[in-house]
């Protein structure tokens, strides 16, 4: 079953010349010629926290900073985040170390919070909330679109096209894992549509292989494995405690793991080309 | 895998004694000895096929109406609904034949456009907007949750509970079908989680065959297992004119066959101990 | 996506006038007006257990016995049936009863072994295995072939194409669950599958609820859900002490559930025109 | 959800010292520093065909060559494969060309034609064959065991110790690909499990990128991907005329092609200690 790329407008590699690179500041670049890595907690805890982790991560390479503020949470009785807090210490980060932020949006009430973020994510559970992706659409603001547990590349790329076509080109899409029958990894990596994708889009494509696996483990491999595949960019959850993380610590790699990481990364890029 | 029902607290069967029925208006109730049967099109295209469609599927038995005035579609050219011309259309059926109403929230911004619906119904891509989930919770109106296409049964109680969490606890749960390796039909309709979903919560839950095959041959056969897998009712897609229906006209079925399966269902529910 | 049909040669219901009723022994049918149940253990224990249990699912009106004599396990350090020695028990429990006997091949070598066997079942795990579905073929003896557990209903009926196509026209399908990502249950029962195969096939086909969800108290609803659908019969694990079974206790019924389920299960059957 | 190692005894990495390398003849090794590439067309067509495809790879740099004799396919009445004169053609293009052949085996009857061939590979359907993996562990023969469609990492490992339990240690494991929702490509990808089994147990493990994508252009990059993850070699289907293949064409690429493929394959699995 080939992908119906007539319906692509916007996002069809067709109908744009070359690689769209989307500039998310501090000097910092997503797709083209660039192999960019993404790295940070998945949710932001503290103010020493974030700024250690943050520190730590942009003295392995990483380009910018991932915490969640707003967390989407299978339980209601869950942690949910630092909200409003949890921007103020991540803005307190980014001013500290100039890495550009990028966290998740869940609601469009919300916007106000997200004027000095650098990429706005709309996380897995939101990828087919046509209104929220309207609303982004509408910004200048580059976009971070993971993709739906259960939902295809075809469907993957439509979503891309709604916030496209209220305006906004500056989006990045994010292969995180697909829901499947084996449940020893927290989903399947599917790896294999970084090429499809590449090939139907101008858009730039990164990987999260932390919640692709939910396996601390095996971040290191799928990372490996990503760059080789032809991904643009990692994000990568990178925590200072995994074991009293009060989220997803099970996923999460020590800043001392995401240094040889990080430099293996840098080979194998240099590979295809891709200058980290 | 059991469910784990440690993590269900206003959902949970142990926390509330016997079967919650919820009123959804018009002398009409969902859940306990009750088998209640919501027919309509996918979307209201226009006021005289909705009040067609209203009037005949009232003649064969339905108890509630349904209609798209705000359509979640993949694709942001394809077809979005009337919008609040369709309300207005839906409160006319209303109107006429007393039928309480049934429609989908897709932004909680339309809110005001709803305070005349009987049922608000959230899609399964919504299943997990948790931000959405609260903002209903915050209501004293019936809620339509439906499952999510990759979502687990835990994961769907626990949405219920996201909205029960902030106080309303008019909850109606819906199967409409799961995303698997099978093609054939458009979804795999899970009935198995009907009586495991009976077990573990007090709140009524519906099957939606329609949308659980993409297939109108199959909506007879499928809405007859319903019934004898224990649901407490049924949504399904009627539309006067499916071939050229605006949307899911391949699901659709006729008003006069609406009127056979509803007597069949009928039968069935009498062997249940259900009144339809 | 439609199934394709042209595919389809000696099972097409085009090729073929009427349904097929497959004579399984002992003045039982499957197919046509019949609604056939066949009930019994996992596996052969001893044979003071066949015996008991074939007495008494007899007694409640189960048309056939099931056993397993050779098990097919994931581990080879598993039970794996007591084989030859419960071929014998299975045929003294024929003998007493007069009840047709259903039970597994792996290996065609063992041939020998099921010259008095009924029908002849090949397992979830050996549908797509070609070689011995040929070999089948070429005998004169109902076959019971369960559906792959991520096998299409194409392939499935490809696979029936495999007996017929070698000379033996006596296949019964059936039913028994797919892989997803829903673990609560051992597997997902596709019920929607039953008409479209009714569709596209002349062949019974029957549903086993037992494997389909692995869990005792679903048998029930998944029975009458799977009369309702049209299927013509079902194969029900009944072990007379579950908690001790050497295989699949889980879900297996008691004796006295199966004459409730039994009984039902005739009600719903007579609305549907079936005579069990 | 964690793999059971408990369940695991001949293929456990803690009951084993270090990697297990697969001599497989003409001086191939499989698994510990080596990365090993087998390549060949999905079916023999004819001598002429299969000899030239095995020296145009072997000159590329392939250490083995595949191709299919006894072909496993859906339908009955599709090409089966030249059986034992397939075989004949497969033993003239080693003797030619020196590579150690791989070719699948769909019957124990059948073994008598493999006594000249190197690995005898079991496929995807028959993972589960258990009779098959039990007669398959009583030779001194390399096995290649590929995962099936729909099966766990945990069932993969416990067939291959159904291999080891009869005595025959020489089990290769190759990822394939399993069924998902996802049907752009044939199979999705499960890289995932390569670095779980590395850790899991002491045997090699492999990937078939032409059967978990379907799609040519997605080999190469899969191929990569593979590498990276940390997998001990790849098996790859190429065809020196794929639109003419009797068998998986539009999954085939060009000698040519694999020429490219190779020489990338060295680069990357150096940066990984391995040696091609």
């Amino acid at each position: 079953m080939e992908l119906k790329e007539k319906a692509f407008k916007s996002v069809s590699r067709k109908n744009h010349p070359g690689d769209t690179v989307v500039d998310i500041g501090g000097g910092v670049k997503i797709g083209g010629e660039n192999f960019t890595v993404i790295a940070g907690p998945c949710s932001v805890e503290s103010e020493a926290q974030i700024v250690e982790i943050a520190k730590s991560v942009k003295k392995s390479g990483a380009h910018a900073l991932r915490g969640g503020a707003f967390k989407p949470r299978s339980s209601p009785y869950a942690f949910q985040g630092l909200k409003a807090l949890g921007m103020e210490y991540l803005l307190e980060a980014k001013s500290i170390t100039g890495l550009p932020i990028v966290t998740e949006i869940m609601n469009i009430a919300h916007i106000g919070l997200f004027a000095d973020v650098d990429v706005i994510q709309v996380g897995a559970r939101n990828m087919q909330n046509f209104e929220l992706l309207k609303e982004l659409g509408r910004l200048d603001k580059p976009i971070l679109l993971k993709r739906g547990l259960a939902n295809t590349v075809q469907e993957f790329l439509m979503s891309a096209e709604y916030i496209m076509s209220e305006g906004n080109g500056k989006v990045i899409l994010c292969e995180r894992g697909i829901r499947t029958f084996e449940g020893v990894t927290r989903n399947t990596l599917d790896l294999s549509c970084i090429p499809l994708i590449k090939e139907a889009t101008h858009l730039p494509v990164i990987v999260d292989p932390s919640h692709a696996t939910g396996i601390a483990r095996l971040v290191a491999p799928m990372s490996y494995a990503s760059v080789a595949s032809g991904a643009d960019g990692l994000i990568i959850e990178v925590h200072n405690d995994p074991e009293n993380a009060l989220c997803d610590g099970d996923q999460s790699i020590l800043p001392s793991e995401f240094e040889t990481v990080s430099r293996k990364i840098k080979d194998i890029a240099g590979l295809f080309g891709k200058v980290y």
